[in-house]
């Protein structure tokens, strides 16, 4: 008898592992069920439509060729059959039968399968607080959304965003380009937690607010007001007008289903599964948002949904559902977003989370071009690699920065995921020309760097603490050590200049006793000048990491 | 005693390596001689300063915040001397002394030395064919080299560049652009020899054609004519009027010096060296193009001058040589141009490289966008991925196209250092997000086709075999499954059409005796239809391994 697999949801995941399926076992008969009316559509890319960049709602449901991928579609391309408006109301598991609602008809019907696979997403978290239910109050997940959110940016309103994270920002963006005025709203003390460390994020948040965005962070949204639709939205007693409210403090997994039919549900609040992507169910697999993976780092449980993380693992339920062989064997956390004119992302921990997990973590901030610095449009990008004392491995990079920053992700995602050494990604045989980078890229820069700090030759010293030094009144010098025509442009108040070409020259003008913090633009120089202070016989000094360029704080001179 | 340690050279190897020699041991006294009187300058960025896209040769001389890297910087900050214009006459290993003659004022004299770090660099190589001393025939590796090169580019003028290699293809574009109509003459049967594969190159040729190149490949020049400057190229019997001739056949290792003194030269030509980069002299080293190194997938010694690894090597050779330890470890071959509007590179070995290497080799030709196909701006590259059939490792990747090949380059070249398998970079944790990539990235979704085919659920066949089947009147079908608008756009001659949704009804249309091959723009859909023919019991097929965006000949409707 013919195999029957029955998928349920048909977006990323679920439309990947039910063609893939029919890849492996063309004889098998494929079922897509899913609730709504579009499937199999690119949700990255609501914030696009949202602004215009994207004109066209199609594109987001099309192949490159630009056929719409439909029923129709992945019935006659796919051999799929696909049955939409239809929800999922139960799974009887000892029958293996699934049963379902017509939703438009209001007619039931049942499936019987052979295997089963859960592709059941996330859906926005929706805060239980104070007429959250009100008009104009909406999240960005489906395409239904995306249209009703076009439809309510008006231009010269007031928008607030729920939450800093990746979606908040993208829609922040995209709500400004529609005209609107846009407060980001975030609970936590930065924006992007869990994706940057708070120096990283301090110029992601100064962009935003270049750009004319209002950043609140440490602010919980706990209530709105409104007859109909939303008029202001509260925090605590304060009240902020807004015609319109996007929620985006994040995504809960689709469980009900799973949890309803005794599925176990792991540790990180999604469906678990093994490495096959199989449940706890050997004739019931999950994929994508609904379900948890491994932190190939930590060998933690973790939900990090992402659409990238989705198409992977809809190949490997497809494969193991038509009887193939395949294993996720799991994710970096990778994630990045564009905001404006800024690229900011991390892959596998953030200094934090290192720290959380237990790692003795040593840190580099390396600011530099992303292409050689005299080609026409080389921009600036900031990194921050870690690594673990113990065994010099990395342990994540984060970067931040108008010039290419997926690139250097990429690469040292690629890098962790086999457990390399600074030593090794400094000797990567990266690919060098002009246009593409220096001719020491700035990630085999920031390992290099990285390498000297945990030798022992380089110390560095974070901007947040010099900074706390500074409010502190801690007696210590911190010397510029550019030269004086970058110091008259842009400086940090109290801090002392000697180029680095007088070093040598003036080392009296320097007190012994004190501690000596050295920085640049971007920290080279100031590592230069440390390791000159060192050989005079300074023997407490430290360049401040990252130099003028990862300073979150007030310049003299800035605009 | 102080530690004494002399650098020859003191472009990107020697230059660095002083400066780290200096900064791991700060009372070393070194010194860095050059016999040139430009120093640490960026001799890549040489075509980008003839086409004027870097306006002042300052900056290609200078520090990203614009510092001049003389004589004067390196003493004030490096605390390194230089000695410019001074040509080493020898090397005296017994009593470690180097003979020296200051070429300006003829006078000569000796420094002794503890440790001597050759950079001497490579030359162009300069074919002994008739008149090649003749006026207006350069070659582009000098800062005087670039002067000279941008007064003989005259608008309108023709001229001819011998080598279409890298740097014969970036100064092609430079003198274009300069309004010159430039010829591009390569002896070998396609431009790009040793970086990619023919029908990779034949991509690259393609777009040079477009842009107005004339190519002539599979052509020696075999002299020039003219009385004191060139006016003609030689071919044999042919003249090709030129008035400019640009010798780019590529580079040879500057080793007189290292042979005189009877430094072991190796099999690659160069310098002989460890992995701590010694000479058969302890203490001797030598670093970037003047000497050879490890190919990391062959093992075999090679000579690949790059900056980049130039600057990875002198920073070894400096820590060495300053008492330290640190290993280079090899290469990967990466190499990467940009030429008008294409990207073209490559890293590990090309198809041809890994079969002359005794490689059983599986290939794939998969074009994409480099964006979410619905991002403005997204733009088709082509990546031709080749892994070990026995091992399923990767053994290189080539990359060509208009949109962003220089991130998969990266991804790839770390993936392979590594010895990742195709399943291994399938399932990576690459950066998404519409701006960056799809959400599966081109790299995943090439490897995910190679693994398919080292399983052999997919059969390709390459775009030269499907011509040569032409051209011999094979008996076989070409079946084109892109949709009635795509084929009546463009299309490829001979072909039928079956719309990839109409196969399951239209299989009677197709005869069961004969070989049928697939294909449709990218050959997603020419794999799916394989696999549908597969399921109704069609016994001989295949898909055309990057569809009609890879094939390199002429197309029905094409301009």
């Amino acid at each position: 008898m013919k195999m029957r697999i029955v998928v349920i949801g048909a977006n990323a995941a679920g439309a990947k592992a039910a063609s893939k399926a029919k890849r492996i076992n063309p004889k098998a008969d494929i079922t897509l069920i899913d609730r709504g009316s579009f499937i199999s559509y690119g949700a990255c890319g609501i914030p696009y439509f949202v602004s215009d960049t994207v004109a066209d709602v199609k594109a987001l449901m099309s192949t490159p060729v630009g056929v719409v991928r439909d029923a129709h579609f992945f019935n006659k391309v796919k051999g799929v059959i696909v049955k939409t408006h239809t929800e999922v109301m139960s799974i009887d598991r000892d029958s293996r039968v699934v049963h379902l609602l017509e939703s438009t008809t209001g007619v039931g019907f049942s499936l019987e399968y052979d295997r089963l696979i859960l592709a059941t997403g996330s859906s926005p978290y929706i805060p239980q607080i104070s007429k959250v239910d009100l008009g104009n109050i909406l999240s960005v997940k489906s395409i239904e959304d995306a249209e009703l959110l076009k439809n309510c940016a008006i231009s010269g309103d007031t928008a607030c965003i729920v939450g800093g994270g990746l979606i908040g920002l993208e829609t922040a963006e995209a709500l400004q380009q529609k005209g609107m005025r846009v407060t980001v709203i975030e609970m936590r003390d930065q924006v992007l937690p869990g994706v940057l460390d708070p120096e990283m994020a301090s110029l992601v948040e100064k962009h935003l607010r270049q750009k004319g965005v209002t950043v609140m962070t440490s602010c919980t949204v706990t209530g709105f007001k409104g007859s109909t639709t939303v008029e202001a939205v509260c925090i605590g007693d304060r009240e902020l007008p807004a015609g319109l409210v996007v929620l985006a403090p994040g995504v809960t997994p689709n469980i009900g289903l799973a949890r309803a039919a005794g599925l176990d549900i792991g540790t990180s609040g999604a469906i678990a599964v093994d490495a096959r992507l199989c449940t706890n169910d050997p004739n019931i697999y999950a994929c994508g948002d609904c379900c948890e993976t491994t932190h190939l780092i930590t060998g933690k449980k973790v939900h990090i949904p992402l659409g990238s993380t989705a198409n992977k693992q809809g190949r490997v339920a497809g494969i193991n559902a038509a009887g193939g062989e395949a294993t996720f064997p799991g994710v970096l956390g990778t994630s990045i977003l564009r905001v404006f004119s800024i690229n900011a992302g991390k892959t596998g921990l953030t200094e934090s989370e290192a720290r959380a997990n237990g790692f003795d973590v040593e840190t580099v901030i390396s600011p530099a071009h992303d292409k050689a610095h005299f080609f026409p449009g080389a921009k600036p990008i900031v990194l921050k690699l870690i690594a673990d004392r113990k065994t010099g491995r990395l342990l994540g990079l984060q970067a931040v920065g108008e010039g290419a920053v997926d690139k250097r992700l990429d690469a040292a995602a690629t890098a962790i995921t086999f457990q390399a050494t600074a030593e090794q990604l400094s000797q990567i045989d990266l690919a060098y020309a002009p246009p593409y980078s220096a001719a020491m890229d700035n990630l085999i820069v920031a390992a290099d760097i990285l390498k000297n700090k945990l030798s022992g030759h380089a110390r560095g010293i974070s901007p947040q603490e010099v900074k706390r030094k500074f409010d502190e009144d801690d007696d210590f010098i911190l010397l510029d050590v550019r030269s004086p025509a970058e110091h008259g442009e842009i400086g940090i108040e109290g801090a002392k200049l000697i180029p680095l070409g007088m070093l040598r020259e003036k080392l009296e003008e320097l007190p012994r006793d004190k501690e000596i913090i050295t920085f640049c633009k971007i920290s080279l120089r100031g590592y230069e000048a440390q390791k000159i202070l060192d050989a005079a016989g300074f023997e407490n000094t430290k360049f401040m990491d990252g130099g003028i360029l990862a300073w979150p704080y007030s310049l003299r001179g800035a605009l």
